[in-house]
């Protein structure tokens, strides 16, 4: 039977990262509903990010997505983040929202356009330069819409030129994090599909660059917890995105559409070693709160992952190994099940009060008067949104 | 044998629909990429459509979508419509973009939203008095995001409620297409999520309520031919949303991802009587041209509709029939691909010269000089797109 | 906050029925894999049930296959039931294995094939006075691999002339539940694919007419409780064929594969009053287990219904619709998650020591010997199976 | 524009494998309806493949299946072969119906298990030095069926010693093909489940090691013609298992459910040297003729596979190429649409006929009276099929 000292040691050391994006508004293509009180610059967005931190304590690294949280001063806003018990975490590339990337970016067959996408990954390098951030995430919108529209080959020979371009410039401690999805926006070919696509990149770039597993990425029906146990077990997952779906890349909360999946995700993290902190796997969580209220949302998602975390971590792997060897399907499956089925919210409560936190992290934030605070003093600017 | 005259006078006979706000701007949530000489009000989407029309020969009406395309004077629209050899057709109502929809509008649980939502469908019949429309077009967005959020059976009831409300509103000559689609924007329920529910309400609602087919909007594996041959054997089917998808709503021009579904549906539309005037089946296209040019696209989608249609009418039903009736799988089989594997561009292009058009519309509108001219003379303003 | 004497009340009423072959071989295309101590025929198939309501309590209804089942004496089988506290339940038609349906059943081009296969549904009415089953549950295997094969439409309507006929020779106490299946063994169309089309045949038969929600046979991304509240809403849902998928029609043991699935089911069914006895909600299990040992998956997959149903009691329904109606997105699926979060399994192994049974079924399973017992017993005749 | 020389040259040169277990009968996991004259040993099944030869030219080639086609003599069978102008060609392995295998073969937690189908995979190594044989088809039906089943990390260890075991016995010029299938029969996970896990391992073994792509294996929105594009680029396609399907692995006739997704395939080799001799790729059929004649539903498929050839072979690259290299999304989608819309029929039946072939070989088949012949003449003994 796992020891409780040890998982509560585990849940205790975790560290969830929030994007900073999801403090501003997001929406669908039909429409963006605005909320009263959001961030209109990136020092808002960690100040919101401080509350998810102060009310979880689990969660102080915030990504940043460039050039949506460009600033003038990284040093200052590295010192903002500071004063909040913060760090500044991956930096996200944004190379989908220049009208110069609408057939593509490292992958147009303009080598004009090619040159400037490169250009703003190297930028990013000399972000994380700046802000002392470690990973690199690199999502590609780059595909095709139409059967014929460019060369498939073509197009990985100008990925993979870009990728190596962009390995070379990265520092002793800095990496770079390969995302992959299925579709969307581009609706025929995407140029880094799937997890093989992205692996074989890595694969060729070198110990550097590493697989990050966005949860909504993936086609109907992929089981996803295979690839991370096929990822670590190879020393290739760098990270996960987190957010959850019933359709395609819903972006809702983590473990709000299927909480069994994020547990069996987290078993093989678990089982794989991939909690322990020179594993590397960050926990990243990539969602939008189009119709919830944002930072009360991050909480919640951060503590939908501590609730799978623990779930694994109950796991008696002993009593689940004995049942696999023995090829006894019924019991390897309910030493799984065992452990999926208890409720782990009393003991996460423990584990914040031992903390000095709040059990109940939610209400804690609803109580602390932050959000009338926000909205009473967030007015005028321009909100934060995936434009801006 | 197909009697090859009476082919060539249905193919002259059919009539599709172009959507006025195909010739906007589009985009994904991630970005709308804006075009060159796009237009900035109802009056410009018509002069383009006019084009479509000019070269193909069959697309003499254009959707409107309101409030997308309110103007203060619809006589004046009609007006400008008519100069150009075009009707104004199906009016598509709009209850997705005002921030009160945030959680739904005639679903909606507070009874203010359903109101302003409901009374937004009543406009639009007014509008349709004036346009003489005979087609309301009704999508909703409704639905929710997370489980337990709102009441799946409390929204059907509202639903229903604001349905009946403005069905009563239609005069002799309207009618009610009510579309559904699996997901998007809605991310856990859609209030009309599939064919069955939106039949069960057209049964409840009368004769001139009738299901829409989007031909983007199902699950994967759908089989879209047998819900439109269903419909049609029931009198239900009141028209055709056409487009076409790899993964979810992508709204790519018809036909570009699988020819050979679209043949299959019109062959189940031309072998139940649908391409008959009296059955009243409206063939609409529905489509985002987020990269590609915009006119050559709706002229190459009229064009793509209509070569389906011509191998539709070339299945030798006779020949099928007897394989059918026989059991002969593979017979019917071949009866079916000898239609679909017939190049029927030849025959198309007579039939458009018979008409005394150019045989190669798209070729037509590249030398005709107008996507020049709207480049040149559509500066300023703002460019139509789906949020104006 | 739910009345836990309610819950505990609703729990001790509910009647899942079990499947008769569930007890024998079952496969998949490629191996059946053959387990020692299967039953022979009908009678030994009772006796594996028995045991599976000896342990559970709740199970004492057992569905028959008809020809799988056949017995000369349907009153001495109904004796054997009897005198282990279990009763004969839903009578299952197979139009399916017979050489003569390769082409199809009741919508078999062919009107000699129709016959035979209208005078085997009606065989199982006979079936049914003599057993005094309420339900006879159709599934139609029909349908067509190649498009052109047969005529969507005409097969429609050889489906309604069969069903109406049977219809007609039900009794007053028995009804017709219909099921629907999106693909296998057809592969192009299926004639009853989706609840759509077996809700619009219901409706036109009358109502003791019902349609059949087996969870496995839907499209990737169905919303499967949207279908059990409207069918619900509209008095047409008839009862539950259980059992999970990842993929296709998985038919794995309830509840194994979307756990928060099931509960999201039977979430509907509660608020819905579908476990009202009078609502007639029939609960059946229709599992194939290929792998794993039969008898204590059965009892598993009771267990796993009734863990699911004890979290949908548990829903604090009174929250719930205040923070619906309030429009609080957050809250509201925090009241649905609170349920099902909470560990029912101490409550219900209460449950079953009020009422004289062990705690754990599947261990008192274990411990009672039956195992060993049919496997030493149990050799030589012909193992039950789906062909026999 | 392409040269009509070279693409008949080309069509000429195509070589298209089939099955010997295409002409057995098959069936769904609900019955197999046997067909009359079905062949009852491996020789009949070569007679049958020579009839397909015969008719198309193309078709030269039978993979054989161990142990469905295991005989006595090797060199009596090849002799048989080579009589009727048939070579023998890949030899598949069966690892999945031995009653060892109910937990998986090379992947088996126990390792007897492993060593006997790791045995039977070095059998099969000697039977291609019999044959002469080049190509080694491995599909693995191992993976699990209940979360919790087995370790994921361990099983993929297990396949890979194995697969290293394997790879170390072959020849000079022989290869293993490595083929990768989503689920079924197992339906959690499986261990070979997608391009990428297969290339990993191909990539690890080293060069003759590939990946087999089976048309019908893949998630639903899988983009096929990228997986082979890529692979085509990094020399890791080893061949095709050529089907179709509308849901699962339906493995109906090649091009029968997306003729247009085929000739986009076709369309990715061709333009990445994938139809040129020395590239190596294996054009193989893998199909259930359920329900329809089964030899001329090979002599359809092996039709199809060339008609998608030559739609390929006729696309105008060098257009192509311009447009694609424009960015004229519209003008590229064109070129590819063009040679797609071509009727190839005429041109297949004059390279036939330049050939001495009848230009179509299914009515030649059904004029040759050889189905007649095997109806009368194969009485008797046990018709071949999945299991023998």
């Amino acid at each position: 039977m796992p020891d409780i000292a040890a998982v509560k040691a585990a849940l205790t050391a975790q560290r969830i990262e929030t994007p900073s994006w999801g403090y501003g508004n997001s929406g669908t293509r039909f429409k963006v509903f605005a909320q009263a009180g959001v961030p209109r610059d990136p020092y808002e967005k960690l100040d919101d990010a401080a509350k998810v931190h102060e009310f979880t304590g689990v969660a102080p690294k915030v990504a940043l997505h460039i050039p949506w949280d460009r600033v003038d001063d990284y040093t200052a806003l590295g010192a903002h983040a500071k004063e909040r018990g913060l760090e500044l975490g991956a930096i996200n590339s944004n190379v989908f929202q220049d009208d110069d990337y609408k057939l593509g970016s490292v992958c147009h067959p303009d080598p004009r356009v090619r040159r400037k996408a490169t250009d703003h990954l190297l930028e990013c390098v000399d972000i994380m330069d700046a802000t002392g951030s470690s990973d690199l995430k690199l999502w590609f919108s780059d595909g095709t819409n139409y059967p014929g529209q460019d060369d498939i080959v073509g197009r990985q020979e100008r990925l993979a030129e870009a990728l190596a371009e962009v390995y070379e410039r990265l520092g002793d401690d800095q990496r770079m994090l390969l995302e992959y999805k299925l579709f969307e926006p581009a609706f025929y070919t995407t140029d880094v599909p799937d997890w093989g696509t992205a692996y074989a990149h890595c694969l060729k770039l070198g110990p550097k660059a590493q697989v990050v597993v966005d949860t909504g990425h993936h086609a109907p029906g992929t089981n996803i917890e295979f690839i991370v146990a096929f990822l670590l077990s190879q020393g290739k997952l760098g990270g996960f995105d987190f957010n959850s779906r019933f359709y395609a890349d819903d972006d809702l909360m983590v473990g709000a559409a299927d909480p069994f999946q994020l547990f069996r995700i987290l078993h093989e993290v678990a089982k794989n070693r991939g909690l322990e902190a020179e594993t590397g796997v960050a926990f990243m969580l990539d969602q939008c709160h189009n119709i919830e209220a944002k930072i009360p949302a991050v909480i919640r998602s951060v503590m939908n992952v501590q609730e799978a975390t623990a779930k694994a971590l109950l796991v008696d792997l002993d009593a689940l190994g004995e049942a696999q060897r023995s090829g006894d399907v019924l019991a390897a499956n309910a030493a799984l099940m065992d452990a999926y089925n208890t409720d782990v919210r009393p003991l996460l409560r423990e584990v914040r009060e031992e903390r000095g936190l709040a059990p109940d992290p939610v209400a804690a934030y609803r109580a602390s008067g932050w959000q009338e605070h926000i909205v009473a003093d967030r007015v005028g600017g321009t909100q934060a949104g995936w434009g801006a």
